[in-house]
């Protein structure tokens, strides 16, 4: 067995109640551990994530060698999405002391600081760190212990975002000594080897901008944000592990747990032969489109720097999880008062959860996908099945769907109780208090800019979008998108050519897919962005292009980041500015 | 029969396929009329919003004198609202040229052109005008004939809001002439009299802020608004017309038109016998509230100008809309596709419609309502019986409720049609296309500063606030509410004392009635505002106070009120800024 399969498999185990008690153990951790400092305060928080799948492996697995090292690239996967940028201010407070004469620690020493230990050390190249007061606030909680006794390069090596300087800052603050040049080898201490879960991954789309590889986060381009379905191969792909190894789609399991505690099996083509088949034409954003922007203009932000392309539109082929769970036993006209949420669990451990009345609402649309644009699903958006929750962020359409669990709580993921929340303007990360704040789930109304292209007067014969417009003078015709969560309509998407001092409205383009009876603003059912475009006489045109939306709510959008700033960097939804630039490109 | 009467009645009759040729005449008129100027323009804008009622009763009360002078009230009465504010920008644009030498014109040539002649005329004191190119741009539509051929003044002396400038300036445009001095009677030309249909209106508490008289629109002074369950007799009443006089509460008859054409009759005291009892705190907002703030920040609007006391919260009693639709033979699981609106007309003929999903949903909570908190419904907030659609804007919890109709469109009376929309800021009161934006149904969060304490040290031990907070030094604390349409929870007010530049977290308090399950931001049933209070030490204090909050959506306030600047100021919703003054009142 393979060490992600070992990780799957203990991960799933004992999950829930692991996971509980995980959550009281962090509440302890803060109250008792005193923290070594202001750095220490700063760094716990920037790491302060956990998996309930970590901690529940460390429980069941202790005397599994592959499943420990495993276990280790799950941690890593859980911080590999939380360290995009610095968190200068944070680091900027840590105490600057000289460090005390450097202590030479013999390799079995290291050895000895293992789990079955009081304390707990590591070493990478030949630099030994003390991590005990740092395990509480691991994001991995405990399974860092798996770690501890030896090298953390192995893991590194693998998921790669930890090799940023930033990591080695906070890692630093532990530093208790060096390796003793008689344990090392080549002037190196021996790390040790890892199987690397990635190695199956899929090949993709040279034109995906990537943002990390392991796992692969790689956005749209701006080039196909203008059509209204993105090629299935320039969707954006946003991993949080590896893609599991799944080959036969037919005899791939859903298991559904009941509240009860009963389960309720399916297969693939038990979905489809059983149940009406419905499609639906979605757009799937994920919290942190245009992140890099309110980075831009205000604060760095933990998260990676995605542009505008964190967001794409698919339809949807599957069944309704509404009709399968009416199947398994669930009274979906008036479920179980106790039944408040609806866990997924995705095959390589990913999970999260949605109200059950999202997941029971005969007009919620959510479907268990098995198709996109009338393929199988592609291995990077969750071959052979999906979650899709239609107006939610799209970390709720769980990928390689695997089990659905009915519960009183929400999931005990860090991408439900953690990652994907926003916190104020003046809150650090390095003191959040998590259950402050609520999941995201349905996303605020956004918009942005992705084509900006110059039609010169003395090319209007040649130039389609001049004719498209009839212009007559030399202009600037702008393409965007518009999208709200919760099914609300875009009604309104307004430009402005001088910085937001005047404003003109965008032509909604009519190519939305209409679900419902009505596709009216009163259906709440707007699944799908609406694109738009305005051609604006250069004349007109002075400092910055604006965009800005309003939905159906006639919510808008904020004027600028700093305001909404958190430092998660999610759901950043000011207004996108353009500068008007010579080269016709938005930046 | 007394005019209201009869216009109510009147009203009634052939509504619907009246209104429907309404609207096509009203895009004829637009595209058929010569218009006189500039200011014509402005002005027909200004005034272009129509009564379904008022032209349904034109075609059907033709010989029926007091229905023509009860007819004139309702088409006053839909000025009303719409005149709070001068449009200053617009009428500067009226062309200033020196009136022609004045003609006499003698009163039986005023009397010829009525409404059986080509051409209209009104006088008002002893000048005469031809308005017969206003007549199609009129808000009434040809309800307007009723009063040509006579004076203006006995419908102007009883709505009292257009005696002023604006209004004069815009019926100026159309002046022939003066009444021969033969025909004056001390000086003054005879005007006749109508029977006042505010006459019965109630005695109103006088801490409420009065806007307009009749109707009356009054709004919660700031003193009041700390209370959670706002004291029913300082609720914000916000009247289109007058109130009827139903003094029998138990016969009040409530008729639901079906699909099919079918009429159900209730009396109020049918519904308390044959329907399950339920009780909702629920917060009701015009969508003029705070109105005055865009108006002072931005450009004069198109209103009356609340602050921001046009919010209050109640506990509703009645039972449920869906209960009764079901009884009435309505599929309420699965309705009929073609049903999209359900349409609620009050015994004064108010109007107006909400999505026939919302009507249903389970948990949306549409109740009729017949007591508030605890007692029967005042006659202002719509005895013996209105509607209550929690989440949306208060224009569609009709009160006075007398009947509801199933419907494939939405109602078609200006208030849901017209007045209550947003458009864009460029967009100008004289050139909306009104079929572009969408009624206001769920609005979007807001919030609001209501109460500004310095506390001082010196005086701490004697001060409640601060003990209650443990204040050590010179502080200021804050007070207000937030509210966010759909039951979208409030999860975040974030306050700054220094003009936006910092920010910290109010307190939420926990005084919110939860309904549902369990009132977690899940559940989407959030019905009733959060209040909130912050301390902030003196020494922090630059600038102004400015307020956000943020919904369970994540749905934010826009930082300023111009770029949602819309003619009519509705939903301004923009930060909340509230400058440091000496006297410690919000202004």
């Amino acid at each position: 067995m393979d060490a992600a399969s070992w990780a799957t498999r203990l991960l799933r185990a004992n999950r829930e109640s692991l996971a509980r008690w995980q959550v009281q153990q962090a509440r302890v951790c803060r109250l008792t551990f005193a923290p070594r400092g202001r750095a220490f305060h700063a760094g716990s928080a920037l790491w302060a994530t956990r998996t309930e799948s970590g901690v529940g492996a460390s429980h069941t697995a202790r005397s599994q060698t592959s499943a420990g090292l495993a276990l280790g690239l799950v941690l890593a996967a859980g911080l590999a999405y939380g360290l995009g940028t610095p968190i200068r201010s944070a680091l900027a407070e840590a105490p600057n002391e000289p460090p005390a004469k450097e202590r030479l620690i013999r390799l079995h020493e290291v050895h000895e600081h293992n789990r079955s230990s009081d304390t707990y050390w590591v070493f990478r190249g030949d630099r030994v760190y003390d991590v005990t007061d740092w395990v509480p606030n691991h994001p991995g909680g405990e399974v860092i212990l798996r770690a501890v006794g030896g090298s953390l390069e192995p893991y590194w090596n693998i998921f790669t975002i930890h090799q940023k300087q930033d990591v080695y800052d906070i890692l630093e603050q532990y530093f208790i000594g060096k390796i003793d040049p008689r344990d090392l080898v080549d002037g190196k201490a021996p790390t040790g080897q890892v199987e690397d879960p990635f190695k199956n991954d899929p090949e993709r789309d040279a034109a995906l901008i990537q943002h990390s590889a392991r796992p692969c986060n790689s956005e749209t381009p701006e080039s196909e944000l203008g059509s209204y379905i993105t090629p299935t191969e320039k969707f954006y792909v946003r991993n949080h592990l590896w893609v599991p190894d799944v080959h036969d789609a037919d005899t791939h399991r859903l298991t559904i747990e009941l509240f009860d505690g009963e389960e309720v099996e399916y297969t693939v083509a038990d979905l489809r032969k059983k149940f009406k088949e419905y499609s639906i034409t979605a757009t799937l954003q994920c919290s942190g489109n245009r992140r890099s922007h309110m980075t831009q203009a205000s604060r760095p932000t933990n998260g990676l720097q995605w542009g505008v392309g964190a967001i794409s539109t698919a339809t949807w082929t599957g069944v309704r999880l509404r009709d399968v769970l009416a199947d398994a036993g669930v009274n979906v006209q008036e479920p179980d008062e106790d039944i408040k949420h609806l866990k997924f669990v995705g095959a390589e451990a990913y999970g999260a959860s949605i109200p059950i009345d999202k997941a029971i609402d005969r007009h919620g649309d959510v479907l268990l996908v098995y198709s996109m644009n009338a393929q199988p699903l592609p291995r990077d958006h969750g071959f052979p099945l999906r979650a899709l929750v239609p107006g939610h962020v799209a970390a709720r359409s769980v990928k390689w769907l695997s089990k659905i669990v009915l519960s009183d709580e929400e999931s005990t993921s860090q991408w439900q109780r953690r990652d994907y929340k926003c916190f104020g303007p003046n809150v650090g990360a390095s003191h959040p208090d998590w259950n402050t704040a609520p999941a995201i789930q349905e996303t605020p109304v956004q918009s942005a800019i992705t084509a900006v292209r110059q039609v010169k007067a003395d090319r209007l014969e040649d130039n389609n979008l001049a004719r498209v417009y009839g212009l007559e003078e030399d202009s600037v015709v702008l393409e965007g998108y518009a999208f709200a969560g919760g099914g609300r309509h875009i009604v309104r998407v307004d430009v402005s050519p001088d910085r937001g001092r005047t404003w003109m409205q965008a032509q909604l383009l009519e190519n939305g897919a209409k679900v419902g009876a009505s596709g009216s603003p009163d259906d709440h059912r707007a699944w799908a962005w609406k694109q738009w475009r305005v051609a604006v006489p250069s004349t007109q045109v002075s400092g910055k292009f604006c965009v800005k939306a309003t939905d159906d709510s006639y919510n808008v959008q904020p004027d600028t980041f700093e305001p909404t700033y958190n430092f998660r960097g999610n759901l950043a939804n000011a207004w996108h500015r353009v500068p008007v630039s010579r080269d016709d490109k938005p930046t």
